[in-house]
């Protein structure tokens, strides 16, 4: 069993609040993450996968191919967006690191599958100080 | 002559556009930075200040009190808000990186004369592969 | 389940030596690092927590409260001061980056269960080539 | 058990081909990292080794005995070399990072026995959006 | 007057040798550096461009345009190359960072003039301890 | 004219403070800096020097070479040290980043001069947040 992770970076805006909580409550739970008027960030997803070395190549996976799933299936849909307004598997879902990390989780987890490789963790970087991470639903 | 350099951080929303353009023509010159949703970043914010030691204190400049003075005159205007609705000094700005780091200049430039030093240079990163540096009308 | 993690920061000064060794047995263990008048570094502190997710704030854990808990209970208490000397529960115990990392833990672990999440790692990185990390005692 | 990871650097000349492979059939499964005039990386290799605490020292194990076994088991054989050509531990293997993670587990596993600790994970960085990492065969 | 940068990345092979020296006196020169089977970086290009902002669009430059004249010019042809045997700015200079950096501000500067902008400078780093900077020939 | 730099780390401790001040105006001026037992960093030098390109071996200055005499002049003095207590080129002054760069400027200029090229800047990094730069007296 080996591990190998791609990087990608995608750059969006968002928001923390709930619809139903007052303005005073979002400030009070959220603080000025939730500036109706959005901010953002750089994020930074690393996702890794793990499976058997293909003798033939050398490679659990071919990189190009697993950068090529990531940014289809995510980067398209995230990078230079508004994450709650924009991003459809973000619907209807608080705009948090963690919420992103596993959705982008349910995003990848089948297409990596395709690629004869096993999704093992979703790490979303929202600023040098704060990352969170996702290994599936165990 | 010495130079010393602050780093300090803020989260941030903007877009690239101009009002007096259509939607289209803004897509053509700001590609998806023109997106109309906003996307953010996280920028990094380095205030470079010369001067001349002060014996005393082996300082050119007590880098507490420099610190202070940037969060007070920009990043308490910027962190966490949207650029191009929030911000008094980009008001009518197009929300580039250059005019950024020019607003930023002229919100500093007195403050730091006050401190007995000279302002050198405002460089500000959007990303880890862009940044823009101002060294003042000359 | 889901992990989050916070970076903090402190500098501070430290000895590896022990009081029953000798000088030169000092040096021979612990070389340049066992030098009497001290020398130090700037830590960085990686604290990950894990839990499910609180369906209602989209979050885990709020970060402002685990940073305020982990600046209140280890930051104030290390950063710029000789661990040695100055710091409670480091007290009788060599200034090892491994001994510091389970000092961390034992006064995090508690207070992070009074966020209702569980301590998952502590990492103290002591230089950009060495770093330690625990996951508690099993 | 406590983990304590070394950080040491390479750089080093390969190419990733078959050579019963065609070169189209090389173009086409490794891309441009096949062409056969070489190409290179700066390399980051992170050993953590994993164990009880030695009481008397505070260590898990002395980083400079670490660092060293590193230094004479791997980065004597891979700086400044041709992966392909030069380095024993990786003939007749694909010059892949996934490889080179594997056989360096294999040059170090035992010699770190021999320091009482155990192997935990050896990764190597490619690139800063590429690593692999191995924790052998289980 | 503004400066605008713009980073990006290519890793190729490269060796420090004079045809016109033998082993012996490469090595003694050289060092490892000369290894006759090649070994490699993973380089970072940093090209900055000075002038006056356009005020219809808040720019000095579009970073998009500039970073496709970098990739043409340069990064298609030096990336996953051997800098010695296959990159024509560089044919007959020794394959130093230092001749790297001259060679690609030629490369790069009546192109930036056409952008209407200024070529600043060209940095070059070969490692993280190592780089070279070249502001044109003043 | 070509720049090239170099970068050498070392680790020590200091402390902020003036023999004639009282304890409290120490605590006033330098803060937590001044604390009696001594704190520390790990620090980053920063070496530029500049020159003609020597046209047989493609170098400025063999690095080597210039490492080496970073590490005798100025690394050697001040790894694993006590900046106010134990550098023989701090006796005297304030443990100050700014006076740590002049004093290693002066440490370094004649040496630099002797390899044939010119000092340019020394670079002191205290922290990720805190950098100081010389040029010389000019």
């Amino acid at each position: 069993m080996i591990y190998i992770t791609r990087r990608e970076r995608f750059n969006a805006a968002h928001r923390l609040f709930r619809p139903d909580y007052s303005d005073e409550k979002n400030m009070e739970v959220f603080g000025k993450c939730s500036n109706p008027n959005w901010h953002g960030h750089n994020y930074q997803l690393f996702v890794t996968v793990k499976g058997n070395l293909n003798d033939e190549t050398g490679f659990l996976i071919n990189l190009k191919t697993l950068s090529k799933v990531i940014r289809e299936k995510v980067i398209a849909k995230v990078d230079h967006k508004n994450i709650n307004l924009e991003v459809d598997f973000m619907k209807g879902k608080l705009a948090s690191t963690e919420n992103l990390a596993i959705a982008i989780w349910n995003e990848l987890e089948d297409s990596v599958k395709n690629l004869n490789a096993t999704l093992h963790c979703v790490k979303v970087t929202e600023s040098e100080n704060n990352y969170v991470e996702y290994f599936g639903d165990k």
